[in-house]
């Protein structure tokens, strides 16, 4: 925890309300990532993701409703056949045919989502709030007596009127719900509209508290951070994000936010190491390209360029790094044959090679480096030839002392 | 403002301490950018994109040190040569030389940055404060005799110690700096802590504040919103957030968020449908794709797919959409060739046909799509195809009413 004790914002006195190091991930890839525009799993691909999920130690994997094709019910059937550890559910809406579909499958619980706001409620399915809280407690009361696993969640909830959004979970919650959900379904809220949001809610209800967030504004990973701090207890996910538009909270986002947050936590519970595998799959399956952005398995995540990171990063990772690559089974990587580059990277690499130059002798050659990538960036290869070629002239050199290699101006 | 009204975390009563509609944005893609592992930008490159982004309207473009190299100083002075709009600053370390020879380039202001949390003193410079105080007096005392605007930022500000950071920071405001800048040069930081940071710094430092972020951790985009909800006046970004390791806010990602928070605000100051031109330049250019899941351009941005989604979607596209596409110049897609597909969609799929199928007829295609779905997408070319064939069955029924076109199980 020293890295904590350094950062004057870590919460040094014990936080009641924070879920950080005490939370549950709904991994929905099988679900909100069926709804990815390019998504479309087939048995033996929705298994090998179930399995491979599980594996890494999600505690949930929610499924594609029954209801929405045949296909669907025999996957979630075949799912639930797996015996696999984490729990199986499936998402469906508030109605009674859904429901028990649902639960003749045999999944261990059901996510029930109805949509509250104003916007949903006219445009959507035109139903009012008391013909709303009607249909939940009819379903809900239904599932209870199966002895399933229940959640309720609102639908875009970040637009549902506060005081209509708090009777309709109070309600669920005093029917026994295991959770209440609240979805940024459409992906406007920011990090303190959540925590206020789910700060109050967690005043009103006894029972768990799931959120999932859409990114359209770059705000889910944050918002399920706020949401956490402010007590929630489950969030969800899916691999690389995909879903709806451009998709939720992603699985390897998440935890490089929850490593930061506690790190011995997030890797005791989840196989941080399987990510980069997982992520491949989904991937190859769903035909896109892992964003060179990625979080922690993009390809640029752990490279560092600035001659002044590069060198600092070379005394002592912590300096740039809050994450260890391999914790992730990654590797660091310092580049040097730019314009950017700095003597101490080079040094670094001087040494890496068996070489023996001054400071000062480094310092040069690194001027040369700089001078070359100023026209062209230099691949390593190049960088190593030149090192190599001026360490051989270091032992026969001119008259100041220093081997030439490039024509200075 | 009517989808604020119904929304009841719109701030309804003002907030004299918010900025989210009144900052700059300082576009860092010609420094932070050219840290991204693959940029290399050559003088000609380097003026496109300078050209495009203060025709976008970025009030300020900020560029590599001259000091970093012998072309980065010629391309510096070049860029200040263009005559644009936004100001032209360059990124220079806390130092004199490296500050006279930025004022030399023409630029209009200097963005000094040293490094202040404890790992940065000890494992970069190795430099304490008060010499860090004695170095930022000396190097703003001298740009601000040159007329030039300044700005003093720290490094890795969330790691550093709050005492520290208040005590440099209320210094060079004395000194008369334009700007105080906070860096989350790590990534580490999240939106609670950032909003308490800044509105602390707001109470203590009478000049502006300019933020920037790292999303090693996923909260770039929403760490800025918390930065101007609490008072700061300026926000770094680059184009697709290309930068150090994974890189920064992005420009295109914080329009989205801030187009949600005053729409009127960011359509008036920036031409938003030049986003994706911009970005398919820095992509070009730096040899990335553009994610898939990118804000705004990204190819799913705009897709819906879930019947229940669709159907409101049609009806009216603010139930599931908060971003408007057509004010970035893109246009939406509801997909149908799917298993998770609705008769809603598939009806407005038939009304753009021209087909005349009654509501019944419809839902018996949807079911017909949903089966052939089941087993394998089909193309809109393919929906399409079912639809025409179907619609002129439907004028030869069979003794059910509906025409067959699937064999059903």
């Amino acid at each position: 925890m020293s890295e904590q004790r350094n950062n004057p914002y870590a919460s040094s006195v014990s936080d009641f309300l924070s879920r950080v190091d005490n939370f549950a991930i709904i991994e929905s890839t099988l679900r909100e990532g069926e709804q990815f525009a390019n998504a479309f799993f087939d048995t033996a691909k929705k298994i090998e993701i179930a399995k491979a999920l599980d594996e890494f130690g999600v505690e949930y994997l929610e499924l594609t409703s029954p209801a929405a094709s045949e296909q669907s019910r025999d996957d979630c059937i075949a799912i639930c056949k797996l015996g696999l550890k984490a729990k199986i559910l499936t998402h469906v809406r508030c109605h009674m045919d859904d429901a028990r579909m649902a639960v003749d499958t045999g999944v261990d619980g059901l996510d029930v989502v109805i949509g509250t706001s104003s916007f949903l409620r006219k445009f959507s399915h035109g139903k009012d709030m008391d013909y709303i809280t009607q249909q939940a407690t009819e379903v809900v009361n239904y599932i209870k007596s199966t002895g399933l696993e229940v959640r309720f969640s609102s639908e875009d909830s970040f637009r549902s009127d506060l005081v209509d959004l708090l009777n309709i979970y109070r309600t669920v919650d005093k029917l026994g719900v295991n959770r209440v959900g609240i979805a940024d379904t459409v992906g406007c809220a920011n990090p303190r509209q959540v925590y206020e949001l789910v700060r109050t809610l967690r005043g009103v209800v006894s029972c768990d508290i799931e959120c999932h967030f859409h990114n359209d504004t770059g705000c889910a990973i944050a918002n399920a951070y706020a949401a956490l701090e402010a007590g929630a207890t489950h969030i969800d996910t899916s691999v690389l994000g995909i879903g709806e538009r451009n998709g939720i909270t992603p699985l390897g986002g998440l935890c490089a936010r929850m490593y930061v947050a506690n790190k011995d936590y997030i890797m005791g519970k989840y196989k941080l190491e399987m990510l980069r595998d997982i992520e491949n799959i989904i991937a190859e399956a769903v035909d896109i390209q892992v964003p060179f952005n990625n979080y922690i398995t993009g390809y640029c995540a752990f490279t560092h360029k600035a001659g002044i990171h590069a060198k600092a990063i070379l005394n002592n990772p912590s300096t740039y790094e809050i994450l260890k690559p391999e914790d992730f089974g990654m590797t660091r990587y310092v580049s040097i044959g730019h314009r950017l580059t700095g003597w101490n990277a080079v040094k670094n690499r001087v040494q890496q090679l068996g070489l023996d130059l001054s400071d000062d002798q480094v310092k040069h050659v690194t001027a040369q480096i700089k001078l070359l990538a100023d026209i062209r960036p230099q691949s390593l290869e190049n960088v190593d030839t030149l090192l190599r070629q001026f360490h051989e002239k270091a032992r026969h050199p001119n008259s100041d002392g220093f081997p030439q290699l490039v024509e200075t101006k």
